[in-house]
């Protein structure tokens, strides 16, 4: 089974944590994709410019320097500081934009109710191109991607990296099965927002509906499940919501920890 | 006959003359690779983060914080703003560093005579991977190589593009016909260096210790000339040096501009 894998800033940005989720990920026997977020080294970047960043309900505008600075940040020191890593632990990794190999195009978004966010890329699975990315896994390769893409013009693009970990899942669900990994601060979805050790192991469409009407799940939580649900409908095997720290039992077939989530 | 193209920060530097090549490159039939230079942009962003750049003898001393401004810059701005440009040239691209797919191992210069140039690496053909590089190629892609390698171990290191051509030519070669092309500020060799339209066509091995003897060509051509000659000993099929502008000429099999330099 394939396995998508993201992480977010918070893994990257603290080196022991990020080393040893890499020593866990490399020991994954099964085939992976690596998908990585951004960090804080980006907004770190642009304050010692003296560049401002422009923020728009929490959100990040990307002007033209911005977009040079995480493409710099991202694409260049986060992604081949991740693959020299990963060699170094004995798995042959490929960092990749989305406009390497051509393998995933965006749009740029376009303005809404007068918001530009800028040099920013919406993409879906009809933009990634599975033939490249299948015959880099066919040839024992681990892709690791960061969240640039470009849109088939010249133009990269600033792009969410969690909608780019769930568009490769479904794009590549058309021929192998694929269990797509999220990583993220908690264990898992909680039962009890303030009990950690209260991780709901397994939720389907049934239970989904249950944990939303008792008001177990709220808040953030929705549309990350909603995401997860979403992925299933479009052919992902399984989605896991859990702690990059836990990849290696993530990864097993019947992951004793994280959130399992399945139609 | 595979094509590896040397483009240096003159060409990098100036997007007009960058737009020209890449548009000029994506027409040549052949399959290739490209190695780009660094430019003057690490060099303006080392200034803006107010860090100094140590000088020995005209080479910087790539410190801990210049390898992570070089490697943001080459592998993350310069390489993936290069891919971008040539897909949507219809020519498909892939950025790679040396730790990307293992593909270019680099062994930390050593100090020597009490000068310690810092995070850089020295290659060898030995050093290059040629698995995934030809696989790359065979699927119709277009390997573009930054000046960064790694050390197997998990250190990125700052890499002369000149010696990554070299030695990737020299390695294919052992499998394949390889036309290395040299593209630097002039339009070849000159037989007189204050005339512009001097330009030898044809050196071999003769011709080169004649020239020499005479002091038509000296300075620092003659390690230029000896690196060329040291490629075609090693198995590559022809040396090409001239200037980036005419790169569709330069990659003919009778090109009418540039020096030629065979055995």
């Amino acid at each position: 089974m394939l396995h998508i894998i993201k992480i977010g800033g918070n893994v990257i940005d603290k080196e022991s944590d990020l080393k040893h989720f890499l020593s866990e990920l490399a020991q994954i026997p099964e085939p992976k994709i690596l998908v990585h977020g951004g960090g804080k080294l980006a907004t770190d970047l642009s304050q010692r410019l003296g560049i401002e960043s422009q923020m728009i309900d929490g959100r990040r505008v990307t002007d033209a320097e911005t977009l040079k600075i995480v493409s710099m940040v991202y694409a260049g020191w986060i992604n081949k500081h991740v693959v020299a890593q990963l060699q170094a632990l004995g798995a042959s990794a490929i960092g990749l934009s989305g406009a390497d190999a051509d393998s995933i195009r965006a749009t740029k978004r376009p303005p809404k109710n007068g918001i530009d966010y800028g040099w920013v890329g919406d993409v879906s699975p009809e933009n990634v191109n599975t033939t490249h990315i299948n015959g880099l896994l066919e040839a024992g390769l681990l892709p690791v991607f960061c969240p640039i893409t470009h849109d088939g013009q010249g133009q990269l693009l600033n792009t969410n990296a969690d909608t780019i970990a769930a568009s490769l899942a479904k794009a590549l669900s058309q021929t192998q099965a694929v269990k797509l990994i999220y990583c993220f601060e908690k264990q898992g979805v909680l039962s009890d927002a303030k009990n950690e050790d209260s991780v709901i192991s397994f939720i389907d469409t049934a239970t989904y509906a249950d944990l939303k009407t008792r008001g177990v799940v709220s808040g953030g939580m929705i549309p990350k499940l909603d995401n997860a649900f979403d992925a299933l409908a479009a052919g992902v095997h399984t989605v896991v919501i859990g702690q990059a720290q836990d990849i290696k039992i993530l990864a097993t077939a019947n992951n004793t920890k994280g959130t399992s989530i399945r139609k």
